[in-house]
């Protein structure tokens, strides 16, 4: 472990020249401190919508390599701004393309991975007393093809780079204080975790809290980096995603999370029988139709109800296969509700805690909230439940546990 | 010599979508004729001229390394919305950057010379039946720097390109339809060249007949690739630049030309003696003023006059050098004309052809216009002249060698 310090800002924090001065001035304040520092820096605000947006005027279904060719100058830009501000003010700086910083990946355009890193670039500017920029969300393949690493990807080459250079931490700059227990735009009282487990975040960020790329969730934990969370707008601590080990403290509940725009889907009266669930999903997954809860019940007289939620937009494509496979297994009817929502509680402390399930329901109870479906993992419950009792449920979960 | 066709598109062809799918069109004549073809294009428009606004803003004085890697995301940009316009019509296609076509240069940032080009990555993808895009005007150094060709270096791109290809011809796409004997805006019956020598192409390029980069005319020179300069906005035949050798015709004088918004300095009784001149032109040298033409008489009694002509707008930054040169070395009095114009006619038939000079002050007398200053070359002859007579003296000349 070395004292290397690695920093990514997103989107809005370099979303102007204003903006982009103040990243450099906080940079300063560590170069400063004689630290090495990596920053890893994404596109400026809209960039890459605005890309996307002029390709599809030439060819609304251009092929992945030359999407990349294209978004990854997003990154191009503010790595060199940024180097330039850092100039204005007297920091040696270079910013590199991720070609440049030999961040090699697979050749799975627009949804890349990293596959190495060799840092001798890295470690030769920083050795020459430079603040290092690079840019995020790319790298190339074997054949020197820029890749892209997918939405929310500047995060993964972030964490990719601590774990490179072995540093300690990699904090994520971000428009938020850190990682809340619920949404505080939409939960009166939600506050902010000072420390939470790669586990608990991997739930939340799948859940929709939407703060940190779930492939550096998985990359830090497994190379042992701790993640630090925070705004780029203000001088408080965020919040450190780190080990259950490293966990100061386990708290039973760490996180509420709604997830809306969701669609219930119930087949009832399938056959018990091998092959027919591996039928369904695979149809829809073919449809590239995310399906997230799915619930079977436990067979009656050799027959099943299959229920599960898919994304309310994607019924419309769902419902030929959907209607299909009912009339080919089932001798119900298919039953599909466009107004759901899923509702979860996530924390390791469930794992030694008994009755989180009970005083989660118990909690939905009180507010005379009906529960559609339940799932469980270790670390998670959710319950499926009507839309439009969604914030009443979750402000509820939230003060049952004392959050 | 392969049959492999180079093209440029310049900024104002690849303008828009919709000018970019035009391009793609032209492109797919050749590729149905199974030509191989490698495509430079330069940056959308004002592209880099917005990029070069958005720098100053962070820092307006930027270090020409992330300048460099700044406005190379121009040319990326470009590029990548080609192959992907050529892909809607089912032209396969692939897009380089510069670093990845293996275009090597020096590391002089922002006017980087091209070392070398490595035809390896071009190749292998002609050989898959693809058309290489290459974005123009950027290379790489030997420490994989980005680095820039400096302005219009998308021409040299090109022809370097084609040199190392071993292409017969190089087509640069521009907005106008080839090189004319005259400013078609400026004079009446203005002529298009069919043909014309690198040699006269190089004397009216750095004139301001503006429709080559000066450098890439050098390097076609040298390795012998034919450029032919023609509209990307119709399908007329343009103009062959060539060698002295493959021209059809020589010509006395094909083309003239005017520089305006210059200035004339005027040093009267400067001591003829060793290294005044260099001492002169060394200082304004240094202080990034560009001088163009320059004229001493023959010395009277051990004295010279030295006469010279300097951009208009640096007049303010020369003034104090040459007020320090007139004080330390001359008895005479300094001379500033700010409204003077340089008109010039060229031609390698000049060479072979006797009194060309001659009809040129002949046509200038003929309509009163005094003659400030006379250089000449082996196939130029220009003339300083008051501002406020260079049209009629461009007309009067034009009309004089029948162009």
């Amino acid at each position: 472990m070395s004292d290397i310090i690695v920093q990514k800002y997103g989107g809005t924090s370099v979303g102007s020249p204003e903006k982009i001065k103040n990243v450099a001035a906080r940079i300063k304040t560590y170069h400063d401190r004689k630290l090495p520092v990596v920053v890893v820096v994404s596109a400026m605000g809209h960039t890459t919508d605005e890309l996307i947006e002029l390709a599809e005027k030439v060819n609304p279904n251009a092929s992945k390599r030359e999407m990349d060719m294209l978004l990854s100058t997003g990154e191009q830009i503010s790595v060199s701004l940024l180097a330039m501000a850092l100039e204005a003010i007297n920091i040696p700086a270079q910013s590199f393309t991720g070609s440049q910083a030999k961040i090699f990946t697979d050749g799975n355009f627009s949804n890349a991975k990293i596959s190495m890193i060799d840092r001798s670039r890295i470690d030769e500017s920083l050795g020459k007393g430079r603040v290092v920029i690079v840019a995020g969300f790319q790298g190339i393949d074997k054949d020197e093809n820029i890749t892209t690493l997918g939405r929310g990807g500047s995060d993964t080459s972030a964490v990719a780079i601590a774990a490179a250079l072995g540093a300690k931490e990699c904090e994520i700059y971000t428009d938020v204080d850190g990682v809340y227990t619920a949404d505080p735009n939409k939960v009166q009282g939600a506050k902010k975790h000072n420390q939470i487990t790669y586990e608990e975040m991997l739930e939340l960020a799948s859940l929709g809290a939407g703060v940190l790329h779930s492939r550096s969730v998985e990359l830090a934990m497994n190379y042992g980096v701790v993640i630090h969370v925070r705004s780029s707008f203000n001088q408080n601590p965020g919040t450190l995603v780190l080990s259950e080990e490293k966990l100061m403290e386990k708290i039973k509940v760490s996180g509420v999370t709604i997830k809306s725009e969701e669609a219930r889907v119930t087949i009832p009266d399938v056959p018990d029988k091998p092959g027919i669930a591996a039928d369904l999903f695979g149809k829809l997954s073919k449809s590239d139709i995310i399906v997230d809860v799915i619930v079977q019940s436990s067979p009656s007289q050799g027959r099943n109800t299959i229920s599960f939620t898919i994304p309310r937009k994607a019924v419309g494509a769902a419902k030929s296969i959907l209607e299909k496979f009912v009339s080919a297994h089932s001798t119900g009817k298919l039953d599909i509700d466009e107004h759901i929502a899923i509702v979860s509680a996530v924390g390791v402390g469930m794992k030694s805690h008994v009755g989180v399930a009970a005083d989660m329901f118990q909690a939905l109870a009180d507010k005379s909230i009906n529960i559609e479906m339940i799932t469980t993992s270790e670390i998670k419950i959710s319950c499926v439940i009507k839309e439009d009792q969604a914030k009443i449920a979750l402000q509820a979960i939230h003060t049952a546990f004392g959050l």
